[in-house]
């Protein structure tokens, strides 16, 4: 195996500290020859001094404080480095998955507080996400063969890019369980649209182009396409299940997928995983990892081995290789079929028409990341100690030379050594990349539990060197820095998504939070700032970005309908509202401002339909107003300027109070009216 | 009117600070002469040195740090107070209720780090709640008229106490909306049980009893009892409607509510508010505030004033006094009829019984606080600028002299005078109140954006003096201090529960996140520590216990049903999984451990009803897996130890993955299985 073992990497060994000597060279050199010297562990919960910018100097109150508290020097200065006072505000927001939750979790760092939840998969009733008559069409355009579907397991967050950057203006989440991809609008950190994957029926990798072209999905567990019915054997799973890399057209100007000029890529059913589209030097090309060749499938327990061996026993898989600009000009030239609804190109016409490629790959890989310039693509097998880094231009120099195996879905093969680079041992359970602004990449251990600074190198495979190992608590999935992910990474932090938070916290039972830990990566060592219980579900993966790129609306204006942002032609007018009977229905048209509802009492007999509009004429921002209505299973927000609709049912002869859930003024509580039943 | 008019309390005035002498007579003096010297604010945020506790002196590193951050001496030591290093644990749980979210969260002090959230009232997927079959049947526990609900809007959470003090076993949360109450269990900080109020349809008071004997829930918007529908005319609400406080009976060995030995008092339906029960010196008395003590209706807005206007006329409302051990003890003589299946005592009764007696209060009141002592009750009007101090011994000496007016529905009014100690005079919007360990009582002052110290005095009046005031950011609700409900205040800290945000985060778009303002209260000047904003709903009040008191299982013992915390006899037995079709159903019971379920196909006909128990038989903690089935809208969160049950109808036939949903080792992806709908 080329590469060079940079390095103490041996199981087991928890810390690993090098000196990044800024240079490089001479840091190689010295861990090359194994002449690196251990520090002192710089964790924060350490005692005693530590050397050089782990250390602080104190006097005074400041030293009586830390004393009486029992902080370290290390402590201190991650104090000073994460406490954000009253009146100013964070460098940059991280939007982690919220996991089996369902949502999307915004924080900001680096004082990691959690700024605000927003409902995606989930029906959530502070935001009234599910009991509004638009937030549930959104959920609906998530329903499965018809089934209304009211959770999610959101892992990828991914930003809208321009030209390979983070935009700020729209934020994309995957749903893993049902293969669903939401769009998010930055303009007021709402959801907007949720479509579901016509063919597979879970997915993984998910993220975007470099100018957002696309939103990528590549699916997880292989199903027959379309999840028809097929047996649970070796032969029917080759045979009838398939992969896929989907490619939803994003429409910027509307802000929305476009299914219509979306499509879908067949993939051999290797269980694909995380996927990252290339940029600058790979431009138009997109990469996916998968963890079962073998094929495996699961064989009734008692019968044969678990999937956790039959899925693991290969010591390579295969990295996908796809050209997505050749295949957007196959869908668009009309070559294409349809498969549900959408364009779909078979495994044997992607291999015909040059689209699809596959790189072997250590061992049951997770992280697949391109590196800043788009030159190369960083892979982790979780079950082998190295990182691998493959070069675009050698697999494209493999492609362009032919005769390549395949493998036996047709698909050529570029071989390993024809692609590769190099490889540094990092340690025990490589699982994601990120990259900082001077340089370095990153890797989280899951089976270690720490994360490591590398150095990028170059072509020839110089320079790919280990730099620092530092522990963290405990089982770190995803990593995250800011602009990790992009052609101009920001640097100076890294987020460490734990998974396991024994011992850190304040006991809460056997649901424990989660962990995220803060690292400062700005100086020569890194050290970890602060740790971020979760008490929620897991975080599965974080994109950050800085703060001014974002730039949300801090008020609606006036009469928004806040699924098209535009004036909602039905808003209720403010001197004109009542209640009227239609018959079949009976339409109500409210305003609320502090502190009345018009109407204050909405009387409608047994068994109307009853259509209920209301409309938060404030225009002052933070203004807002909650709506719930006893009896009836509703709940709303309403932001100033914010319109919504409910539709109920008054099957219940009863006196229901009305109210604002939401403080308003010191007349808060005066804020509300009575839906009488007759 | 009586009592002494300390402090600058003046309108508009923003900052008023006395000197806080210890010895309480000079600084009341001084202030009493309008002689104190206003100090520069120790906000956080405010530039500059600031004098005494307030200023940290740096040197070195923490000095760069500190400037290159921005950061002012009192930031230093507010970040020095609040950060815990990684392994170091919080002092203080705050449960802090989530809004209209419908659930509970758990922060802990000082770091403001949110721990958990606690699904209550609302479906959460990450905790499989409204998933499983026994989170569904507590959900249903909680069904208005039939209907399920799923939101809620949590006020008040209150903790078990035993002597007067939170003991750390329980949590109780009330849903304003629907009337609700909910029982947490903290061995593992879960919910275990809702009971919906059968009376009425809307509360806000919210407390226990000295020992945990009863839970009370005090209703806010009148109905008609049982909530029938009624007109909605001046006339109609005083003869028709009515508030209610209700004794919810908790059987602590069970760990549940008993409907069948709770009580309703019936109240005049002047729209009850907070609640407090007494303790020590008025143990066995509950009291409770009013707001629309001028029996206003909603009268169709264009009509009419509103309820702002109408419900805010009167100069005094009534503090209700209410004599429960005497109430209770007529409930187990039999002598009491029911309603809606629970005992009920009308208004005639229980004046006749000598159960109610109402005291003339300040303006639109929200805040009832009883000493640590147990002797004085603490009201404050939202629109008076006066804390009024009661004795419950004067209440007492005038109940028995008797000769008393009487409300419209015959209730005797103890003279304000009669049961009046003193006022304070604090400032605009005094809300709520809390105590410390020193003799200090706090107000939280909504108009004025700030929080208040002020001396507890004595029986004479005396002594009862404003300190100081401090600004907060903005609208302060609540507040929240150590024990600050029980006989036992532990000091320290002070909690302002503020609505508003505006410029103190990184911008989220038009619904603001809340901020939670930490203060420092051990010192001569109240100091702001740190502004954690909470991105979801508002968090209406919270209560803080000592770290130590609480004591949850930090893993489930193999095979608990989680409801009742003991063995589930259906638990799945690890090594005799399987599927087994009983006819019309069919039973799955499985097993997972990393990393198998077993078993790993599931074949079902189509039609067929599916009972599927699945154990987590893992038993190191924290070794927790979540479960996810595509298409058929199941999420479960299965920590080690835990049965789960769910029920589903095989009604779409396909193939669909199943997976854990919570990362748990290297081979986590693999943990999966395919259900077969044929």
């Amino acid at each position: 195996m080329q590469g060079s073992e940079n390095g103490n990497g041996k199981p087991g060994a928890a810390i690993s500290r090098g000196v990044f000597m800024g240079g490089l060279g001479t840091a190689g050199a010295l861990l090359a020859t194994g002449c690196n010297t251990p520090k002192p562990s710089n964790v924060a919960s350490a005692g005693g001094p530590t050397p050089g910018a782990a250390g602080a100097v104190l006097s005074g109150d400041a030293r009586k404080i830390a004393e009486a508290r029992g902080l370290a020097p290390a402590d201190v200065v991650a104090a000073l480095k994460t406490y954000v006072p009253s009146g100013k505000t964070d460098e940059y927001y991280m939007f982690a998955s919220g996991g089996h939750s369902g949502q999307v979790l915004v924080v900001g760092l680096p004082s990691m507080r959690l700024l605000k939840v927003i409902p995606v998969f989930s029906p959530e009733s502070y935001g009234g996400w599910g009991f509004s008559e638009g937030s549930h069409a959104v959920l609906e355009g998530g329903a499965v063969d018809g089934r209304l579907i009211t959770h999610g397991d959101t892992h990828h967050p991914a930003f809208s890019e321009t030209d390979g950057d983070y935009d700020g203006k729209f934020v994309f989440i995957n749903d893993k369980v049902n293969a669903r991809v939401a769009v998010i609008d930055l303009r007021d950190f709402e959801c907007k649209q949720i479509v579901k994957n016509p063919v597979i029926i879970s997915n993984h990798g998910h993220c975007v182009t470099p100018n957002t072209e696309y939103v990528i999905e590549t699916s997880q567990y292989a199903v027959p396409p379309g999840w028809k019915p097929a047996a649970v054997t070796k032969s029917a799973y080759a045979n009838e299940y398939r992969g896929a890399m989907t490619f939803w057209k994003f429409d910027r100007p509307k802000g929305r997928i476009d299914p219509q000029r979306s499509f879908v890529l067949e993939l051999p059913p290797y269980w694909q995983d995380l996927t990252d589209a290339g940029k600058l030097a790979s431009e138009g090309w997109a990469f996916c990892n998968s963890i079962n060749t073998e094929l495996a499938v699961p064989e009734d327990w008692n019968n044969g081995p678990s999937m956790e061996i039959s899925a693991s026993r290969n010591d390579m898989d295969f990295l996908h290789v796809v050209n997505w600009k050749a295949a957007e000009s196959l869908v668009r030239s009309g070559r294409v079929s349809q498969k549900n609804g959408i364009a779909y190109i078979p495994i044997d016409q992607a291999v015909r028409e040059g689209l699809l490629y596959l790189v072997p790959e250590p061992k049951s890989p997770h992280g697949v990341d391109i590196t800043p310039d788009g030159k190369f693509i960083v892979v982790c097998g979780k079950l082998d100690p190295h990182v691998s880094i493959y070069s675009i231009a050698k697999i494209k120099q493999a492609i362009a030379k032919g005769g390549m195996h395949k493998d036996p879905y047709g698909i050529p093969i570029v071989n390993f050594e024809d692609a590769l680079v190099t490889q540094i041992k990092v340690g025990l359970g490589p699982l994601h990349n990120q990259f900082d602004d001077k340089g370095n990449g990153y890797t989280s251990l899951f089976l270690d539990s720490a994360v490591t600074r590398w150095t990028v190198g170059d072509e020839s495979g110089k320079g790919w060197n280990l730099v620092e190992t530092l522990p963290v608590q405990y089982n770190v999935g995803h990593v995250a820095a800011p602009h990790g992910d992009t052609v101009k990474p920001r640097g100076g932090y890294l987020v460490a998504l734990n998974k396991w938070s024994l011992d850190r916290f304040v006991p809460v039972g056997p649901f424990y939070p989660r962990n995220l830990q803060l690292i400062d990566t700005s100086g020569q060592q890194l050290q970890l700032l602060y740790d971020m219980g979760i008490g929620m579900a897991e975080p599965h993966y974080a994109q950050i970005i800085d703060a001014k790129l974002v730039k949300p609306e801090d008020i609606y204006p006036p009469n928004t309908d806040v699924f098209t942002l535009k004036p909602d032609p039905k808003a209720p007018v403010f001197g004109k509202e009542g209640t009227s009977d239609h018959g079949d229905h009976v339409e109500v048209n409210m305003t609320v401002m502090r502190s009345t509802f018009r109407p204050d009492v909405v009387r409608v007999e047994r068994g109307k339909r009853v259509i209920w509009r209301i409309n938060n004429v404030e225009t002052a921002k933070n203004a807002i107003h909650g709506f719930a209505l006893a009896g009836h299973n509703i709940s709303l927000s309403l932001e100033p300027g914010k319109v919504e609709t409910i539709e109920i049912v008054a099957d219940r002869p009863g006196t229901y109070p009305y109210y604002c859930t939401d403080f308003c003024s010191a007349l808060h509580l005066e804020l509300m009216g009575y839906f009488v039943v007759t």
